[in-house]
């Protein structure tokens, strides 16, 4: 009989599970809700019993797993530890294997949930075959999860691959939520494409199916852009600059095969693309220009494809 | 008896080699020419014959040889492969272990030259205790070595660490040698120092010692900062400005805990240093911050050290 694994994707409103065959292949999925009330005291006893009910649903022994995978929203070092809490849910730092090791006696894996994302889709998703590989999540936020050689990149203290907060902008004279000015996040984030929207249309009276919206998003720039519509196409064109122009320092850095563009504004789909290509190539070292740009294609089930994965693949992290 | 490994760092007018003691203590260390007529056709042999010299001398044998690390002047793959040869020297792409090994019947692994200084200066340099690491180069070019839980990040193409390219300046319009404009070597390098320096003496007549030389360099203009002249201080902010900004990118990405700055221009000390940390914290995201900076120890030796590091410290990559 076959071994199975959990992953988990701890997120603010829901816990995302997943019950994988040892050989990577999703079984089920279902989700709890995130208790948040009292620092969160109840999440770990609530994911773990969710998955010990799944177990006797199934017949599954303890013997039988090889290990539950977890994606935690805050920075997570190598040994698993959330160094500085996740302030989303209410939790102070703790190492978080030892702590569903009380309550069940199987390996357990820890990563930051983006990292997470990020290595599910290169397990499974738009990176699959590639082993050096930047995931973008163009949300709320901008995120990132680096991959190298397989494994993914944490950081000295679990900030590596805030490729949103990369300085790009000296005028800039609004704060990002981390407190500098011009980082990226200001300007390809859902928020910062609106922000660039709501710039370029205060600029002069140029006629645009934006204008008279009571709240112009990222979804209404790429709509009008499907349409045509002139201004639009210069924000996105402007959106694409910085990206590109921020993604190819990324590229400088750990010349990655491919980028993964993922998050609510990707989906846009392939047009978004067009806009951040040639601007990457036209900022990127010329080693670097052969990385190709794709989607994401796992969605909401990134979290859980690559907790699962970080357990099913071996080391998270690079070997000594 | 213990085993020895060899550290060979090949650069345009010589090699340098490094006998190093299994427990990584550096013996002894030599040069030989860099003899580049011929596509470079006699280094490698030269190589092997000065290595094979050395062991009859020591009366060392094969079977105690651990191995030999060799750094080569441009991108090399995690397999050793010089993939897009090697302009200096005249080399054209090939498998630089497997050509070694048609002389002598030891282990040998190849990485490139920056890698292996960057890795060296890790093992035994100013980096040393740290396993995740930045060294930075600045020279006629600004160069940089990325190590992440102990490992060489080489990259999809071996460009990984090529920050010198990261994209700065939309305005500027002399070209990098890159081709690009804008890249942090424009503004960091010893000449893009000495750059610096000359557009701001061209900006007014403020009295400088820098007026009237010759010719303007790096050292000149960090000797001057030395006696307190207003203008080269002005210069050296503005350096390191442009250093900070893009070592904080640099931060973004594999959030290291130790920048290793070296290179020629490092040679003006510390104070070199005070000017690039307060714009490195300037700009850097808030978890990045506690990055440390120190200047190289190892110099012109850090690459036959890196070369040999990565022969005893086991593989140069991380593990899939």
């Amino acid at each position: 009989m076959g071994r199975y694994v959990f992953g988990v994707d701890i997120g603010g409103t829901t816990v995302k599970l997943g019950l994988f065959s040892e050989e990577g292949g999703l079984l089920e999925q279902w989700e709890i809700p995130t208790v948040k009330e009292n620092e969160g005291a109840a999440i770990l006893p609530d994911v773990v019993g969710s998955i010990k009910a799944k177990m006797k649903e199934k017949g599954i022994a303890e013997q039988n797993v090889a290990g539950i995978g977890v994606g935690a929203p805050g920075a997570v070092d190598d040994e698993g530890t959330l160094v500085g809490g996740a302030v989303n849910i209410g939790w102070k730092p703790f190492n978080i294997p030892e702590a569903i090791g009380a309550y069940i006696n199987v390996p357990v894996k820890a990563v930051n949930d983006a990292n997470a994302a990020a290595y599910g889709e290169m397990w499974q998703g738009g990176g699959k075959g590639s082993s050096n590989m930047v995931a973008v999540t163009l949300g709320t936020g901008v995120g990132g999860g680096i991959v190298v050689n397989g494994n993914i990149l944490t950081g000295a203290t679990g900030a590596g691959g805030e490729i949103g907060h990369i300085h790009l902008v000296d005028e800039e004279t609004e704060s990002c939520g981390c407190g500098n000015k011009g980082c990226l996040e200001q300007y390809a984030s859902a928020t910062g494409i609106a922000r660039l929207a709501r710039r370029r249309l205060a600029q002069d009276e140029k006629p645009s199916i934006l204008r008279g919206k009571d709240a112009i998003s990222a979804k209404s720039v790429f709509d009008a852009v499907k349409v045509g519509d002139e201004v639009a196409i210069e924000v996105a064109e402007q959106f694409g600059d910085y990206l590109g122009k921020g993604l190819a320092a990324v590229a400088a850095v750990v010349n990655p095969e491919v980028f993964v563009i993922g998050g609510g504004v990707s989906k846009a789909g392939e047009i978004l693309l067009s806009f951040v290509e040639p601007a990457y190539q036209k900022y990127a070292f010329h080693q670097c220009r052969g990385a190709r740009f794709v989607l994401a294609e796992l969605g909401n089930d990134a979290g859980i494809y690559g907790a699962a994965g970080v357990v099913i693949n071996g080391p998270s992290r690079a070997s000594h």
